[in-house]
C-alpha cells in the first residue's frame, strides 16, 4: 500500500469520523452563559470583568506576575518587541521555521528578521547552531550586539514554541545574557506547556500568548502579553489603551499609542475556555497516545513527543517522515485532504517569502530537511469525547 | 440658579432617570441570537458567515461599493492610508479637534499629522481655512504637494464627521483634487449620516468606520474599511489577512501584512446591530428634539443641530455653550457627572497633546474657542424606550 493510503487509514483509526478538520474550538462549557451575561448586561467592550478576569486567569495558569489581553496576537508581539527596546533598523533573530505572524511583528516594529536554524529535538530555534553563528558574525559593543555583516544592532531573539515543544529556553537565556540579547517568547502555540514546572512564555523577559480561533484556547481572536516585570507589563497596558490618562472625563493622551484592548465580549469566551484547558490538555495527551499506537508499526514516519523534562500541550499533532519519506508529503497532504482528513505541511520558510528573501539568515539545514518532513494532523480536543 | 444646576435640570428632565452614561449599546434584536449561533456551530474566529454578511450590509446600508470588516478602526485607519500612499515621513492633514487615534493612525505609518483649524459650521474640518493655510505653505510638484515651511510631503487629508456631522465634503473634494491630496475619511462616528443621499465615507478613495463600544453600532470592538475603488478593497483585505495566496494547504505569504480580520463572533452582533440602526437613528432624532426643546429657553447653551442637507446620526448629543459661558465648562462637567448624568469635554486639542506639540499646523482659533465650549450630553438611543 502506498504510504500516503496508509497514513490516511492510521488517522482514520483515530478519529473515526469521515470528515475531520485540522483543528476546531469545542464550546461545550460556560462560553455561551458568560457571552449571554455580557449582552445581557451590555458589557461587551473593552472596559469589563472578564476582561479582568481573563487577565488575571491567564496570569494564575501560566504564573505569570502580569498578564495584558490583546485583540491582536501579532500587535501584542511588536508592542512587546517595542517594549524590549527593539528599534527600527535592528535586527531580531527567528526562528526560518514559524508562522509568518513572528516576521511581520518584527517589520511593524521598522526592524529586519535575521533567520535562525531549527533544532531537530524541538522543532524551534536551534541554540547551539545559533551561539556558532553569533560567534562568527556578532560583535559585542558597549551598545548592545553587532552584526559584523550587516552593520545592524542586533537587538533581541523570539524563541516560538512550535505547536507546543518548548524551544531549549534554559540554554537560550544563557546564550542572549552572553550576547545582550532581549529575550521575547513567542508563546501564541504554547498555552499548557512546560519546562519543568515553568511555564513557557516566562523565560524571557516577555512573551505573547495567542487566542485565535485554531488555538487551543480561544476568544475568537485576540492574544495576551504575559511578563514578570511589573513596569514592563503596566506600559503595555498604557499601549494598548491609548495611552490616555485617568481622568473622569479629560481626554489626555500623553504619548502616541494603540486601541488595542481585548474587548470584554472575547474575554467572557476566553475565561470560560480556561476553565476548560485542563480537559483539553488531557484529550490531547490521549490523541498522542492513540496516533502513536496507530503509527507504530509504519515505516518512515513518527509522531513527534515530548522531550524529557517538559510537558507539552500538543496543540497541533505532528508526524515526521523519514528523509527518504519526504518526497511523498505532497502526496500524503493530497491523499488525507481529499478524504476529508484534514492535514497540513509546516509554513513556507520565512526566508524563502519576497518580503524577506534579502534578510540575514544563518545556513539553516535542519529547518530545510525539517520543513520538507513535517505533516500536522487532525488534533481537536473533542476528538476524545470521553475527557471533553 | 447658577448655569451647571439648570444644565443638569434640563438633563435630567430628558433622561428621567437617576444615573446615565453618556452613550450605552441596546442588545434587544438579534445580538444573543447571532452569537449564540456562533458557539453552537463553533464558527466565532476569522472565517464564517456573519463576517461576510456584515460586510455585504455595511456596503448596503452605506452604497460603498466594498465593505472590509477590521478588528480595530485604528488600525483599519493606518492601512487605508498607507494603501492610499501614505510614506513614513510625509505629512497627513489632520483636524486639530479629534479623537487621539486619527493622529495616531498617521503616526503609525511612520507619517506626521499637520493640524488644522475647525469650522463652526461642522465642528469639523475648515475647508476654507484650509485652503488659505495651504495657499500659505503649499506647492504643487510632480511629485505630489510640498509643505514649503517643513519640506515634507503634504500626502493626504483626514476630515473626521465629528459626533456623526458631516465634513463639507464637497467643497474639501475639489481643495483636495486641486492640490493633488488623497482624502481618507475618518468616518468612525458617522455610520448613519449622510450628506444629500450619500453616506459620509462614500466621497473620499476610502475611510473607516468604527464599531466600538460607544458607537451607534458596535461589534464590542472593531471597525471596517468601506471604499469604491475595487484594487484598493482588494488590497485591504489581502493585507488584513496576513497577505495569504489562496491554497488549500501552503502557507504562501507575499508580502509584510496583519492578521486584522473581525473575528465571527464580533461580526454576529454587528449583523444584528445594524438590522436595528433605523430605530436607533429615530431614537437619536428624537432625542434631539427632546434637548432642543428642553435647553430653548436657557441662556448661553445650544443645541448643536444638522446643517440644511445633511442627515446626521446624532451619535453624541452636542451643547455649545457661549463664549461668555466657557468659564462655566468645568463646573457644568463635575456638576452634572457628580449626580450621575454623564457628560463629556471634546477632545484635547491634538497639538497639546505632548507627543504632537512639535507638529506643523496652522492657526486653529475655532478649535481653540470650541474646544473650550463643547459638552456632550448623554446620547444612547434606549432613553427614547417607545422607539427602541
Amino acid at each position: 500500500m502506498p504510504i500516503a493510503d496508509t497514513v490516511l487509514e492510521r488517522i482514520r483509526r483515530v478519529t473515526r469520523l469521515p470528515k475531520v478538520a485540522l483543528h476546531e474550538p469545542t464550546f461545550g462549557g460556560n462560553e455561551l452563559a458568560y457571552v449571554t451575561e455580557c449582552i445581557q448586561t451590555g458589557w461587551v467592550s473593552s472596559v469589563g470583568e472578564f476582561v479582568n478576569r481573563f487577565e488575571h486567569d491567564l496570569a494564575d495558569f501560566t504564573g505569570a506576575a502580569h498578564a495584558v489581553v490583546v485583540s491582536n496576537g501579532t500587535s501584542g508581539l511588536q508592542i512587546i518587541l517595542s517594549l524590549a527596546g527593539v528599534k527600527p533598523d535592528d535586527e531580531v533573530l527567528v526562528p526560518a521555521l514559524s508562522f509568518v505572524a513572528t516576521a511581520n511583528a518584527v517589520r511593524h516594529c521598522g526592524a529586519w528578521p535575521h533567520f535562525v536554524d531549527s533544532d531537530y529535538r524541538t522543532l524551534g530555534l536551534n541554540v547551539d547552531a545559533l551561539a556558532a553563528h553569533l560567534r562568527d558574525v556578532a560583535e559585542v559593543r558597549p551598545e548592545g550586539c553587532f552584526n559584523r555583516r550587516s552593520g545592524r544592532r542586533i537587538a533581541a531573539v523570539v524563541p516560538m514554541h512550535t505547536f507546543g515543544h518548548p524551544v531549549d529556553m534554559p540554554a537560550l537565556m544563557e546564550l542572549a545574557a552572553r550576547y545582550r540579547l532581549e529575550v521575547v517568547e513567542d508563546a501564541a502555540e504554547s498555552l499548557g506547556s512546560w519546562i519543568g514546572n515553568r511555564h513557557t512564555g516566562t523565560f524571557g523577559r516577555c512573551a505573547m500568548l495567542s487566542f485565535n480561533g485554531n488555538k487551543i484556547v480561544t476568544t475568537g481572536g485576540g492574544g495576551a502579553i504575559v511578563t514578570n516585570d511589573a513596569a514592563l507589563a503596566k506600559r503595555a497596558k498604557h499601549l494598548t489603551t491609548t495611552a490616555k490618562q485617568p481622568h473622569p472625563w479629560a481626554f489626555f493622551h500623553d504619548e502616541t499609542a494603540y486601541n488595542f484592548r481585548l474587548p470584554n465580549l472575547n474575554a467572557a469566551m476566553g475565561c470560560a475556555q480556561l476553565e476548560r484547558i485542563d480537559s483539553f490538555l488531557e484529550a490531547k495527551r490521549e490523541l498522542t497516545r492513540l496516533y502513536t499506537e496507530a503509527f507504530a508499526d509504519v515505516p518512515d514516519v513518527e509522531l513527534f513527543l515530548a522531550r524529557p523534562g517538559t510537558t507539552v500541550n500538543y496543540w497541533l499533532q505532528t508526524l515526521i517522515l523519514s528523509a527518504t519519506a519526504a518526497d511523498q508529503r505532497d502526496a500524503i497532504l493530497a491523499t488525507t485532504n481529499a478524504a476529508g482528513q484534514m492535514t497540513r505541511p509546516v509554513w513556507e520558510l520565512l526566508y524563502t517569502l519576497p518580503m524577506y528573501r534579502a534578510c540575514e539568515r544563518m545556513h539553516t539545514p535542519v529547518a530545510d530537511d525539517l520543513a520538507r518532513r513535517i505533516i500536522n494532523l487532525p488534533s481537536s480536543p473533542q476528538l476524545i469525547p470521553g475527557v471533553v
